[in-house]
């Protein structure tokens, strides 16, 4: 610390100090290094180094078809398990697939059939354990209202359907090329406030809609006792997670009020008074539907666009879900490779009657919680299912459509998750408003436009944090070389002559104009105080650009005219810590060469000790002739 | 430096160097400021500060109307200069300004008109002391695609006409809009790599339009020598502001060629054998075209768009012309006053048979080199034009218009400026990128989707920044307590059982995921290094938060799943130098106490030597229970 030549070093003395011009590197280099951070961060294909041909195979396979990888070491143990979970989540899937179906305005028994071939896929390809492959509320709102848009489902119930169809074998599709060409971070965009408030906004759609039905409902006098009753009991269901002590209960009381209901229905024979039931469910298993894929259509894009709207929303739901039990049961998951799975399982599905599928939360967290421990769960679901739609259909005969209505509302109760929204409050208030944006949006827009406002805000608030960068004026931590933000850290002291300016973000196009008025703004700021206060006048402006991460070519000219101000001025731009890729370009620009590379400096610290080193010694004036002298050698 | 306190701080000793958690902001007063920075960046309201309410008006009213600010000490010494830059500029709006309403698909005269009431608007209103007004090539292609796209110029001339004095309207109303709403920042996301494409883009296209014209016409069998004189004679003329030596010449060459021209026209009767000339110009002054605004159309939405997008392009190009002599002469320009300046002409433009109206470059460069003082060249300009318009129109009967060609290519080739090209090309790939996709937009698509693609694009490349931010490791430089990025400084050393990570851009929610999957994989390869190596194990992972300007609550959730697979794997997560945002959050979110406000430092060289002290005095094991205790405290 005491160091004389450490705090003072001469500018022109030859010291590793100095900031270092980063070796160069050939574009196509750099491009593929881009790329392949961009397109291949996990980098999937390092197990594949150095493998014989015929062992790579293996590992292509096991790539694309995970079960090959777990299936051998399957135990016996683990089947006892999955069974009672697949069992579990199949007594969930079967009344919540009739449900959301209905909400599709599809047919009821579409419910069923997405519960059978969908898990089937998914068991071979996921590489999630916990995953519960199933239709989901939000996706379904979205068919009805997109899809309604267009074509109205009780006046021409087979377009509709085949639409429905088409849309679902197109989100498949999307999804799949997501994955395949690697584009999975593009729903990292949807950010998690955003989904809250979106999955909210939906939920309190669906709510209102149901319980007008509900409520309508005038013969049926005890509907909305019933509903608080059920209520009461299902919303513990999303909880579930939190609260396993009830989760039997809460597991099982979708089935148990279909099943109670329809006894209750068909002994008073209520469908007679005006309590409406689902009706006659065909039996047998999926029929195919390939042929009722409609590709030449006037509605063609309609399809088009529903499918890749529920597509992305779905996708989005499925793998944050994957993601947060892998990472709590300690285990990987590739999010391209998950798309993957998704997207195949949604074109088969659309080949087999199917409509859109992914891995709902509430689903999941029972089949987690009821101790599965493969995929192997949503086999033994789709077993059930199968066995239901074989042979069961007929007892769903008179399941009053308000134990349906009830089912959807309790689950989407579990989606409004106000307590997140309190969370978002406290710790980022923008969070919230983009959250609140979303929610708005769906509720008094639509659900598209809700979601459409909330990733522009999301965007936007990126954006602004570019376009917007904060800067600091740094000060002396005492008995240091280290300077830090004065108003994070209230005991530094500033150094006399000197103003040392920290800028936040990437020097780009967007704040680039900003930047330079900003500078000049501190500089004016400093100048006036100095002169009210009657203390040294301005000598030094140093720029930390340690948290400068890149700089294009609109930056480099913003640096440019700050160094021509600054000239004009009589003070002397110093940079500290520039990294490795505004050197390079600094370089290439030859601003370098303007700025005087003896004036660049690996710290602020010891910027600052040049600085103080030129002020004790002499005036600034023959320096720059010197520097000049410097330049030319 | 050899102060083995500073380089082994204990973890538990009273340090001034913990990072310090910042005093909370009210929420209500950090939105003020964000709100100020982002609006108000320039302060623009300081100057009324402590004033008597008189003053303020005074200061208002010069505020709004600049020419009662600089007026009063107007002398005579400036009139001369103003004088003879007016008559110089005046001699070149005159050609071009027909020449860019031809090009409109608007009557001639237009361009008349145009160069005579918007320049006396910008005089009382603008603050650049340089800037020449009148119309401008891009923007009259622009209109005569977009409005040609729905009328037909020559079919029905007086709608389109009416259509162009609408969408200049709008046009003006959207640039002060802007100015007034203070959002004059976004005209920043059209980056100088976009307006150099874009430029040489509709240069491309007009010099291919007008060289159609001029080979078709085979009846004057000189035009193509006469194209090549004029071209190298006025090619220079953009390089003026370089090259002062021809100026007079470059300057005085159009009207110089229009005289000549027309004599030749004149003499010869060339007319009469198939060379098209201007023909009849009305003599008088604007006629007013309130009424001609229409708000009740069809097509008042492509006014509308046509306004918005040639508004802004126009705007881009005055703001940038504008700044760059203001920063040449050392003057300020306040931006969203300009644009209040722009949009205000154009509104009473588009009321006095004007069409849009900006600051073009090449006629500001004239103005510059020709010597002008202040915005009274542009009131001689102004004055030059009425006289033209009162009693000389006539004797631009028999102008050629193969000479108005001559001048729009002659000025276009100016546009195309690929030396700026090729800088981008040298300095930032990623601008020249950009510049490439807005030029092939206009030249292979249309200027709007050129236009559109080049935002786009400069758009992905800040949220690619944020979306894939670089992660480096740091090292040891020599005899230091410095710690940075082993590509850029290769003598730098690694610490053993020590890895450092900087992070390079804010934590949001489009790079949380990838963030966490890259962290994990520079753990994952230190450990295969290190064991491959057999040097000491992995213990301690320090992230260097220097760089991360802020975060998000995806953020704050993917650090703490970052701390549990840390504390899985047996290794101490530390955080070096976080900001004031990222403490705040972290803190609001309780993160902070997971992670131990203990394993905070103030340095990563601090970090560096907590992490030492510990592993060379005692294990691991025994140190979390203290860190605990310590907690708890």
């Amino acid at each position: 610390m005491g160091n004389a030549d450490y705090v003072f070093p001469s500018p022109n003395a030859e010291c590793a100090r100095r900031v270092a011009i980063p070796p160069p590197q050939p574009f196509v280099e750099s491009l593929k290094y881009n790329l392949k951070e961009t397109f291949f961060p996990d980098d999937p294909l390092r197990q594949f180094k150095n493998q014989p041909t015929s062992r790579r195979f293996v590992l292509g396979i096991k790539y694309f078809l995970p079960i090959f990888d777990w299936a051998p070491s399957y135990t016996f143990e683990f089947l006892r398990s999955d069974f009672i979970a697949g069992i579990t989540i199949a007594s969930l899937a079967i009344p919540q697939g009739i449900s959301y179906a209905k909400l599709a305005n599809l047919p009821p028994i579409l419910g069923l059939y997405s519960s059978f071939i969908p898990p089937l896929v998914y068991a071979m390809m996921g590489s999630s354990r916990d995953l519960a492959v199933g239709t989901v509320a939000v996706a379904s709102l979205l068919t009805a209202s997109m899809l309604g848009n267009e074509v109205n489902a009780n006046e021409n119930p087979k377009l509709y359907l085949h639409l429905a169809f088409t849309a679902t074998f197109f989100a498949g599709v999307f999804q799949a090329s997501l994955g395949l060409l690697r584009l999975g971070f593009l729903v990292d965009f949807l950010s998690h406030a955003t989904i809250i408030g979106f999955m909210a906004g939906a939920a309190t759609v669906v709510i209102l809609q149901q319980l007008k039905g509900i409520l309508g409902l005038d013969h049926f006098t005890h509907s909305t006792d019933l509903v608080s009753v059920l209520r009461s009991v299902f919303s513990q269901t999303h909880q579930s997670k939190r609260k396993p002590r009830f989760f039997w209960v809460s597991a099982m009381a979708p089935l148990t009020s279909v099943i109670l209901g329809s006894i209750l229905v068909y002994l008073t024979h209520a469908e007679k008074h005006g309590v409406q039931v689902i009706g006659h469910l065909k039996k047998g298993l999926n029929p195919p539907s390939f042929a009722d894929l409609v590709f030449v259509s006037p509605y063609l894009s309609t399809a088009i666009k529903t499918g890749i709207i529920t597509g992305v929303i779905a996708l989005a739901e499925g793998i944050a879900v994957g993601r947060s039990f892998a990472m709590f049961k300690n285990y990987h998951i590739d999010g391209n490779k998950e798309m993957i799975a998704f997207g195949t399982m949604n074109i088969v599905g659309s080949c087999t009657s199917c409509y859109l599928t992914t891995g709902p939360f509430s689903r999941s967290a029972v089949n987690f919680n009821a101790g599965c421990k493969t995929a192997v769960s949503n086999i033994v679901m789709a077993v059930a299912v199968m066995v239901t739609l074989l042979f069961l259909t007929p007892l769903f005969h008179y399941t009053p459509l308000v134990v349906l209505s009830s089912i959807i509302i309790s689950a989407m109760l579990g989606l409004i998750d106000y307590e997140a929204a309190i969370h978002l409050w406290t710790v980022d208030k923008f969070d919230f408003i983009v959250c609140i944006s979303a929610y708005a949006g769906v509720v008094f827009c639509s659900v598209e436009i809700g979601l459409v406002v909330a990733v522009a805000i999301s965007l936007l608030r990126v954006l602004l944090f570019v376009a917007r960068p904060k800067t600091f004026i740094l000060g002396n931590i005492p008995n240091s070389m280290i300077y830090r933000n004065v108003e994070q850290y209230t005991n530094t002291s500033s150094v006399p002559g000197v103003l040392i300016l920290e800028i936040d973000a990437p020097i780009y196009f967007a704040n680039a104009s900003y930047l330079r008025e900003r500078i000049a703004r501190w500089v004016d700021e400093e100048e006036d105080k100095l002169k009210s206060s009657g203390e040294t006048s301005l000598q030094y402006v140093i720029l930390d650009m340690g948290a400068v991460g890149n700089i294009d070519t609109s930056g480099i000219s913003m640096l440019e005219e700050v160094k021509k101000v600054m000239d004009r001025r009589e003070l002397q731009l110093v940079l500290a810590n520039p990294g490795a890729e505004v050197v390079k370009k600094l370089n290439k620009s030859k601003l370098i060469e303007k700025i005087g590379q003896e004036w660049m400096y690996l710290t602020v610290g010891e910027a600052v000790g040049a600085c103080n080193f030129m002020l004790h010694t002499r005036k600034p004036d023959p320096l720059k002739e010197e520097s000049e002298a410097y330049n030319k050698v």
